[in-house]
């Protein structure tokens, strides 16, 4: 894409309300708008990134036999009634005309339920997962952290549906991998870790992904040892102890929740009495388990963890391209048709093979505003074509996450990426 | 993907409250569930023609320079004061625990246009086009024509920005032409017209898109010669002539509304006041256009025309998949694991080139079943192997819209497609 067209700019002065990090240089860079406190636009640039996201997690999911469904965001109130959750705080109330009581989706437990009931009838149709990306809408009496705690945001979340504990325990296990794929992916496989959380009335445990990183809300006790970490909501009950091997020396960190993964057992199939008669022809209602990935906060999360001074600092395969080819012609315009002609071929180029290029062709921006751009945006490579490299028939390429720069001959380019 | 695994089952029995044709065959089909009147959750097969139709759409709306983005559902009510919407009868109303009152988007233009104040500075920075996918929510007071009209739906709405009338009629043209390439790919190009509706308040005349079948909602008046048509609204304005020739032979016209085309003028870039300075230094009011199309309206209207009395018959750009594979083992299970295994490695061998598969590969359905749901699922090849096939080396092909059956060696069956 050319940079002269996006309509997004970068904006030199953070918005004074924003505090953190993530929402500073996602507001500065151009990739999200706030239009109030937790409600955010996606422009080009951070939609980009949310796609890829998505896409990440779509295989990962795909993999574990999750079977992408789209459910909807209005829901009946009286689903709540069922389950006792139609007065949770942070439900957002609307009404049809009719005068009909609708709340807005804040989960989707209370939807996935009665459609599965449609479906299930035997043992023999057990197990089964299916999930969605859809906008989640939750009433927080404050939002803050940027797009870490958003009031409206675009969520995965998996459910699925067994005929035993057994099961659900092998596919819990499952959903763990797949996950731990989806953060490395994600280029958070190092500082993510395997949280031990309260399972509040369904089971012991659950399991949140909890990403190390100062700008973190939630205080976790990691194990160096077996890399798996305890949240202060249970640290007590755990007796201090790594829940994984006993180990004492556990270390107090600031961590971003970017999933859970939860045994629901039999908590919502009960409240819409959904079950199957077993070989033996008895009544067993269904086991579940549901697993939920914020998209916006792993994005923000990524931010939080990969930025220097100058800005974000993308992971390749969540970045919104993959370089960044910046056109620079000096001041007094010398060879200027000759060097944009060659920025314009790699540009081509480039694209021709499906790299996916942004490409800073801007005739107003000096080159210091062109690098600070590139710096603020963040994307893994920065290919610069000016008249000093023509000069060796060269673009010069750097990371955005080394100091060193490359001359590489503009035939060698493409080899290159 | 093997239909053993598909958690969506047909349903034999038609719901009672769902009189269309759409929602008949969508909902036996398991492409979508009702939550409740108006309100959808879209199941696999639905899930992938919405896919479908949202990247032909993608595709057409970026080749005329849409950048794609994702606003906000939850919108604040002093927006819509300012556009003197917030009153309006589709509206859905919220709230903050705070006190803050919100509408459920039903439109973005009270989004959209202060998002673009922010970077449309000078009249340097137009045209500009901005898109997105996103929910809409309509209260409306009764929703019927199963997905033709939803409380709740997926639109694709463009925003488009410039700096003089003659820019915008320019761009207007240009996203005809896009919406045409979009009905022709959604397999609606014969029976789409361009259509004269009434401007409102804003032009003359605006354009509809709307697509014969007897199941529609509007009444229009086309011309054969020009393949245009006048709408309801304002065909005693046209004095019954065709206003593309003048022709007087108009022909009534059942039709759905599949796409609008508005120009919009400065009705909401003035609420807000969107201004640049023009080379001049004048202050000029930005000039807007609007361009809408509903994903899942789209998707009812392409079942709406093609159906038979069987089921769905989809065009083959918008199918979920493009082959049925059906493995027939007779009842006493003759030559089973030869014929399922010739069917097995057909399916691997289509899937691993890229070829989209539903492999009806259920045990308990009798061919007769088996048939039946390929009718109705409407997926445009159906390709059987059974004892009879398996014995000539071959598959038998059927296209769900033809009657004709074809013998194709196995080894053939990939070059088919």
């Amino acid at each position: 894409m050319r940079q002269s067209q996006l309509f997004s700019k970068t904006i030199k002065e953070a918005p004074t309300d924003e505090k953190s990090i993530n929402a500073q240089f996602l507001i500065r860079g151009g990739f999200v708008d706030k239009l109030f406190a937790g409600v955010y636009s996606f422009l080009p640039l951070g939609r980009r990134v949310i796609k890829k996201i998505e896409n990440i997690i779509r295989e990962e999911i795909n993999a574990i036999g999750g079977q992408e469904i789209y459910m909807p965001a209005l829901h009946p109130i009286e689903n709540y009634k069922k389950t006792g959750r139609e007065k949770i705080d942070i439900l957002f109330y609307t009404d049809l005309r009719t005068g009909v009581k609708l709340v807005l989706g804040q989960s989707h437990e209370e939807v996935v339920v009665p459609l599965m009931q449609k479906f299930i009838l035997s043992y023999k149709d057990l197990p089964k997962a299916v999930y969605q990306f859809q906008t989640k809408f939750r009433n927080e009496l404050r939002a803050k952290s940027g797009i870490l705690r958003g009031r409206e945001f675009l969520m995965k979340d998996l459910y699925s549906f067994h005929a035993s504990e057994e099961d659900l325990n092998e596919y819990y296990e499952k959903a763990k991998k797949a996950y731990n794929n989806i953060f490395a992916r994600c280029g958070l496989g190092d500082k993510t870790y395997l949280t031990f959380a309260s399972g509040g009335t369904f089971s012991k445990y659950s399991h949140e992904f909890q990403t190390l990183t100062g700008a973190g809300e939630d205080i976790i006790y990691i194990c160096d040892k077996c890399r798996v970490a305890v949240n202060k909501e249970i640290i007590e009950e755990a007796k201090h102890q790594c829940l994984g091997c006993g180990n004492k020396n556990l270390k107090e960190k600031k961590a971003i929740e970017v999933g859970n993964i939860f045994k629901l057992k039999t908590k919502f199939s009960e409240a819409f009495d959904l079950s199957v008669l077993d070989k033996e022809g008895n009544k067993k209602t269904v086991i579940m388990g549901c697993y939920g990935i914020g998209l916006s906060r792993l994005m923000g999360t990524i931010v939080e963890v990969y930025n220097d001074e100058k800005g974000i600092i993308w992971p390749e395969e969540v970045a919104p391209f993959k370089a960044h080819l910046i056109l620079l012609i000096g001041k007094d315009k010398k060879g200027q048709s000759k060097i944009a002609k060659a920025a314009d071929s790699l540009y081509d180029e480039l694209a021709e093979k499906g790299i996916e290029v942004l490409y800073d062709d801007r005739e107003e921006k000096s080159a210091g505003e062109k690098f600070a751009d590139a710096d603020l945006i963040g994307i893994p490579y920065r290919v610069v074509i000016s008249e000093k490299t023509i000069e060796k028939g060269s673009a010069e390429i750097k990371k955005r996450n080394e100091e060193k720069v490359e001359l590489i001959k503009l035939k060698k380019v493409l080899e290159y990426f």
